[in-house]
This record gives structure tokens, sequence and C-alpha cells, in this order.
């Protein structure tokens, strides 16, 4: 377990005047290179072979490292390379998917924004409800066997891989139907929570430890296959194939306004939470994943505490976020402006 | 009964370099209050108790008043006090709703934008069905009583309280099994519409009669709970069950550029119609939700002649807004740019 | 027949200085002409009665011409006009649906944006689909009679009239119902693919012959009539009708970051076919039309090799387009843009 005192006696040695910020070359590394650009940062981008032309030929990659796997980034010598090149990390979903939330906290002595710890909180089911129940936050009924199941319900497996293999049953039976033909490493590690009928709400914020405040910078809907295709012509088909829930995109929506308030509650009340779970708390963009009742209530299914894909459709800013700033503020430049903010003195605030 | 004159003559003693622009904080007040300082006016929002920190944390409210209800803006000395301070208030829907049209009408001394006899002719279904007719716009059948529905109905509430309550009814059995649980004031005050299937479009106009132009500025489609959720996995649902149209959100959209000439047509044989029927006419924004069917006809079943909520999607400006103004240019800055360029001379020909 | 070199000496004579980029008045021309306009090109639009005054209300037509049919354009005395402006004329989709492919190849003198050998090729669907497969790009299964349907497949017609008739079938029975009542010639001239399920993806592309890369410009989905209607209320339908889908508008999305390298390999592969089959190839805006699948594979059931209606949602430039220009880079900009960076040297790079 690398500690925060190591990251930040690494961080000492950083000439802050020539920090790079680097990611993962997916998710949302294209908006957080454009941001880091924006405010003057360099930039570098990890790739697996095969990708370094598509990063390279938006001119925001100042640098560009091949890696076999992404969990190579965890070799001490890259992470040497890394640390010469005075990077921060910014960790998106496909980064804590492909390295892990255990090898993060546990191997990754190169600097990461935020705090490393939430990681762990929002990548495990029991924690992530603890922390939601906490934060008083409506969630799902969850049922633990599949015998209990008493109404329609959501399948779900561990990971940000997306949505694989989620599916929906309403009783035993149909659970046993589904999950049959799934590797027996899936069949064992399941959550399955209550489906919320309603319209999906998925705000971007941002915490801000610096300025001690939490702005809402877009919301999105996810774009699922083949669970959208399947319900534009479900009418029409023979038999009624149990759709699946791959995101494979998303689609930009703005939120009632009277609904926005209750909305910005729900975020600060778990900034104020995750003080308390694991100090000094969250910091950056996080996302909570929600149903919007017809009694306009919410209730919400996940928490995603890194910056989440949907952010991508606001790479120019949105409406929300132009309200707060001037300039078009992505949650990719968001970040970087708040490295830039920390100065020399706070960076040790908001890499933890 | 407030007078025009009696308007106007509060408006002759307001010191036209300090005007306020002010709002009920609801509905699109972020965007109006956002236009109005772009546009270099104060601003004002009228809160309810619990929202002050939320119209506080933009730095786009120069002043925030509380009230217990909303109604209490119609108080004497609260009026006194936005008169006191320059105020022009702006309607949008919950304004309108919770407010009311005739309370507008009748006891608000404070210089309101636009015509406010127009007000009473959008809440009341039957003159609002009586301004499309003249238009020359086409409309939904309509059936008087539930034994005469003979295709699919949507059943409709007054008030803009965003869709509660609405149903959808195949003849009058299905209408009685819907209606029965309803509180008795509402159950006789219901419109029952031909549900017209197709595309939905709502696109949100200005009329400066500044100009005398008929300004687009921008189209979405409503996001309705659960309607658009239960579309989703509909055919999953054991049961069946009647969803509800309340609206959560808004989501972008443009329409075939071949179907613009017809939608500005429609918009201005709106605000033609308008001068008949109420002298001077419709001033300002508005907004019609309409149907394009299959084959490509519009179907108007709703004017909103005051802001509406999907131009919160547009706090940018759209796609059309900047075919005319090179600014990022919302309906919220529209209103406040009319104000601008009314001057002193001519603020009695917006303000009516 | 109209040879290159012919257009090529119109253009000689043309003063490089006074270049007029015109269209016909539907599509996507207000974006064209907003394009040229802030590029800094005199704009024209060519409109069937009864539209000037729509296409002249946003200051972006410098000239506006009446045609009584868009036909009328191939009259001699009319192309000399247009010759004598200098003008540049902008393909899209109404402009070939309207004068035809043919007519363009054959009988149109006045220089043409792009390389007009392309409009064949993208609106005969089986030159489309051999350029498809060479490409490498997975299309979906077609059928060549009827009996041969053995999944749920979309029967097509040709030309561009956004979807109008296009219908579903599971077999040669449904077929045979839907095609009953139709003319004659259409009758004799459809389409039958496989009908494939997942999200709708229309990438919009722009290759720049003298840059020598493809641009990703934006994403959208299409919002069709009345198969979006339907599906929203489908199981309420007490029959249920065939849906019909015709494209009424267009919705913003944007895919996940790791399908965008394959978004990219899709289109340079186009690119790279395109010149084999017909030299030098597609120049400027194209489009794909593609479904990703559950297993996040893209099948292209059609391409549009020229500007698209989607593209009207960017008028301001999109998420991707300002990765690549600081700019608001709408795809009718970006046209305007490779033709002023012809300049007088490159110009018959780029007007084929």
């Amino acid at each position: 377990m690398i500690s925060k005192e190591d990251i930040h006696k690494v961080l000492e040695g950083y000439d802050k005047k020539k920090l790079t910020i680097a990611t993962i070359g997916s998710h949302t590394a294209l908006q957080i290179m454009k941001g880091a650009k924006d405010e003057g940062f360099r930039t570098l981008v990890i790739c697996r072979p095969g990708k370094e032309d598509f990063y390279g030929r938006f001119g925001i990659a100042d640098d560009i490292l091949s890696v076999k796997e992404y969990i190579d980034i965890l070799d001490d010598e890259f992470q040497q390379k890394l640390i010469e090149k005075n990077v921060i990390l910014i960790p998106h979903g496909s980064f804590v998917e492909y390295v892990g939330a255990k090898n993060i906290e546990d191997k990754l002595r190169v600097p990461v924004f935020g705090n490393r710890a939430v990681l762990g909180w929002e990548s495990d089911r029991g924690r992530e409800r603890e922390w939601l129940i906490k934060a008083g936050v409506r969630v799902p009924r969850e049922f633990d066997r599949p015998e209990d199941i008493d109404c329609l319900s959501i399948v779900k497996f561990p990971g940000a891989r997306g949505g694989r293999n989620y599916f929906l049953a309403k009783n035993a039976v149909e659970f046993e139907e589904n999950i049959r033909g799934m590797k027996l490493e899936d069949r064992e590690n399941f959550t399955i929570q209550e489906y919320i009928i309603g319209t999906r709400f998925y705000p971007h914020y941002f915490y801000s430890p610096l300025k001690n405040r939490v702005e809402l910078l877009g919301i999105d809907i996810r774009y699922e296959t083949n669970v959208d295709g399947v319900a534009r012509i479900s009418h029409l088909l023979g038999e009624h194939p149990n759709p699946s829930f791959v995101v494979a995109g998303n689609i930009p929506v703005v939120a009632r306004e009277s609904l926005l308030p209750r909305m910005m509650d729900i975020a600060e009340n778990l900034v104020k939470a995750s003080k308390d779970l694991f100090k000094p708390g969250m910091v950056g963009p996080f996302c909570i994943e929600s149903i919007c009742t017809e009694n306009l209530e919410f209730i919400v299914f996940e928490i995603s505490a890194r910056i989440v894909a949907g952010t991508n459709l606001y790479m120019q800013g949105s409406q929300y976020s132009q309200l707060l700033y001037d300039e078009p503020m992505s949650t990719g430049r968001r970040i970087a402006r708040e490295i830039k903010d920390a100065g020399k003195e706070n960076l040790t605030r908001i890499v933890l």
C-alpha cells in the first residue's frame, strides 16, 4: 500500500512549472487532454498498441506512450518514466476498470488527481451502498437471493464494463434462465436491484476542496445497446429478447429547474458523507446514476466517483457550466483548472 | 383589474438606467438572470424558503427576496419593494401556475414583460383553442364527453403542472377507470384530446414588436416520467401500467430544414391572430407543442405564450439562434435584449 | 456527360476573389450559407417559389434566385447566370434527390464541390454496397426475393426521400401485405435488408484531400415519424401499426470513446476504397448510417457521400469538431474552409 506520505514525497520532487497531465487512452482521454491543453499543461496519453494514431490525430497529446496491457503502467520502470515527466494521472472509468482500484491504492506511486481511496468505495457495491445510505440518498431495494425477487429487477455485475451482461428478471425463474449461460465467476458475484421506472438523469458534478463547493457541469442520459434499439420496435419482434444494457454513447438532457436544488443537495450530502467515510473525502468529478420517478423523487442506483463518459457531451461546456464559467468548461478542463488553482502550495490537497 | 395605464404610470416613475430584471426562482429563472446579467441589468430572484442558497450559488442573482408562498408577491408592500427597485418581472410557467393568470392581470402593479393579457389566453384551454383555430393551425380533435372517445386519446387537466395526472384512454371505459381515483375538482375539469402519433417538436420562438419579426431560438423534446421509462422496457412489464406524463426534463432536437418554413408560418399566423384577439397581441417568447405526423404535417396541441422550460437547453444559444446572433443568445437573454433595445422610449410597447 | 476538363475550364474563367457559394434552399442550406459567410464568401440560395422569405430572414443569403422546379437549374440560361456569379454549388441530400445524380454528372456545367462521380455511387444501392464491402465494412444481410426473408427485415426504396414508405417485415407474407398498396414503380425497386437491432450512430466525417485527413465533425441519431412516436406508447395501441421511418429531425449523441478509433478506421477505409473505385475518390463531407450491436460492432447500412441533415445539430460546431478547430466548425463551414484553403491553385483538386 502506497501511503499519502509516499505520494506527497514524489510530488515534492516535481518541477511544478512543468507538470504533465496524463491518462489512459480511452473513456474521456480526449476531453482530459483538451482541457489540460486549454489550461496550459503538457499532456501525455498511455495507449495500447494500435491506438497511437488515433490519439495523435487531434494535436492535443504532447506525448504518447505505448503499453502492451494497461496493467503494465504499474511496472516500476514505467512509473519512474512518468514521475520523471512530472505526471499527474487522471483516473477515469476505463482506467479504474483496467488497472484496478486496489492496484491503484496499493502499487501506484505516480500522483493521481483526487483521493485514490474513493476508488475502492465506488467500485465495491457494498461500500457504495453504505455511502449512499449514509448520505441520506434514496436507493433501490436490493435482493440478496434470487428467491427474494418480488418485482421487476435488474441484475448487475461488478466493474465498469459498461453494463455488459446486465439483465432484467421479474422472479427467480427468470433469474435462473438468464444466469445459466454465464461464467461461474460472474454467477457468484451479482447484485439484484429493484428496477425503477422513470426518467434517467446522470448529473455530472465537480467538488472543489479549494473553493469548498460542488458544481453542476452537465447531465446526460446513457444510450444503451441493445435495449434502446429493442424498445423502438419491440412490438414488432416475434419473440421478446431480454435486452442488454451495454453503454454505447450518451445523449444530452437538462432537468426541470425545480429539480436542480434537490440534485445539488444529493451531491453535497454525498461529499459530506465521504468526508466521514474516508478522510478528507471525495475530490474532483463525480456522477450519480439516478431515476426520477413520476413523483419527481430521485432514486440513486450508483455513484461514480471519477470523471464519467457522459461528460464527453460537454467538451465545449454545458448549459450549466456556463452559469459558472465564462469559458467553455468541460469536466476535463475543470480538473486541469483545479490543478492550476492549487499551484505549488495546495497540490497535496487535491492529490491524495 | 390593473389597466395598462396604471402600469405605464409605474414605468414612468422608474429610473430607466437602473432597471432590475426579476422572476420567481424556478422554471427558467437561472437562464433569465444569466441573460439579464449578460445584457448589463441588475437581477433579482424571488424564492421560497430553502431555495436561496441554490439561487445564490451561481453568482447571477444580485438580489434574493424570500416569500412564504409565491402568491405573496401580490402583497402591496412586497409589490412596493419591487417597484422601488425598478423591477420588470419576467413571467414563466411556474410564475403563471403559482401566482395565477387572473391574479397577474387583476392585482399585479409591477411591470411585467410582455402582454399580460396573453396569460389568460394561453392558460384557458377553450380560448387557447380558439386562438389556434383562428391562426389556421391544425389541432387535434377534442371530445366533449367521455362517451364520445373513438380513438386513442389523452386526458389533460388545467394549469402548467407539467403533465401531472394526464392519462391515455381509448374509450369511455378506460376513461372511467383512470379518472375514478382523482379529486372531484380534477374530475370535472378535463380536456379529452385525440392522441396524435408522430415526432414531437416544441419550437421556441420570440416575437419582437420592435423589429416586427418572429425568431426561432431552438427546439426541444420533453422528457417525461414515467412514460419515457415505461416505453424503454414495456414488453418486459407483466402488466402494462398507464404511463404518466410528468415533464422532468428536455432533450435537444433539430427539425428537417424543409419543415422550418412551415414552422415559421405557424408562428407568424399565431402572432397575427393574437393581434386581433387581444390588442396589441403577443410579445416576446412563446412555444408551440406540436406533433409531426408521418405525412410531415404539424398538429399543434398547445401554445405556451411565455418562456418555456425547454429553452434551458440553450442557455448558450442554439443552432438556430446563432444564425441570427453572433453572441450566445438564449431566450432569457433575448428578453433582456428586447428590454435594452426598447430603451426609455419604447418600454411601453413591450410591457403591457 | 460533362467532363472534368469542361468543368475545370469553367473554373479557369472564374474570378477567384469573388467566388459565390450556392446551394438549393432545403436540407442544410442555412448551415452551408452561414459557414460560407463565416469564411468570407458571397452566398446564393436557389429557392422554389414561396421559400424566398424564409431564406431571406436570416441575413445569410446575399442573393436569392427562384426556380419553378429545382430541375430547372439545369437550363442553359440559368447555369450561365450561376457561372457569371462565379458559383460553386454545394450538393446536399435534397439537391441530389431533386436534380438527380445522373443529371448532375451529365448536364451540370456549373462547378460542384467534391467529386461528382461519388453521387452515382451513393445513390445506387448496388454500387453503394460494393463500395462498403470493398472497404471491409460489415453490412447487413440482404435478401434478393421476399421469399428469402428469414428474420426481421427492413424494406427500402431508392432516393433520399427520408425514409418514406420504408417498412418492416419478418417474412414474405408480411412483405406482401405491406407492398400491396404501393405504386407499381416502387413495388419493383426495393431493397430487403436484415433489420439490425442496436444503438444507431450517424457519424459525420469530412475528408480533406488538401490535408489528406479524415475529420470527425459530429454524430447524430435520426428522429423518425412515426416510429419514434409509436415506440413511446406501443403497448397501449390496440392494434400495432407497422411504423414508418420518415426522418423529421435529428438528436445529438456522442459515442463511447473506445468506439471512436473503429469509427475512424471505417471512414478511412471508405476513403481509400473510393480512390480505387472512382479516382481520385471521395472529397469533402460524408456520413455512415450505422448500428452498434450489443457486441459493440458497427454494421453499416448506408453511406451518404455529401453533407447530411444531421449536421444541422452542429451549426455551432460539435464536441468533436472543437478538438480540431478553435472556431465553431460546422460541416457547412468546413466545406467553405476547404475551398478557401484550396486558393487559386488547388480548386481543381476539390471541384471534380
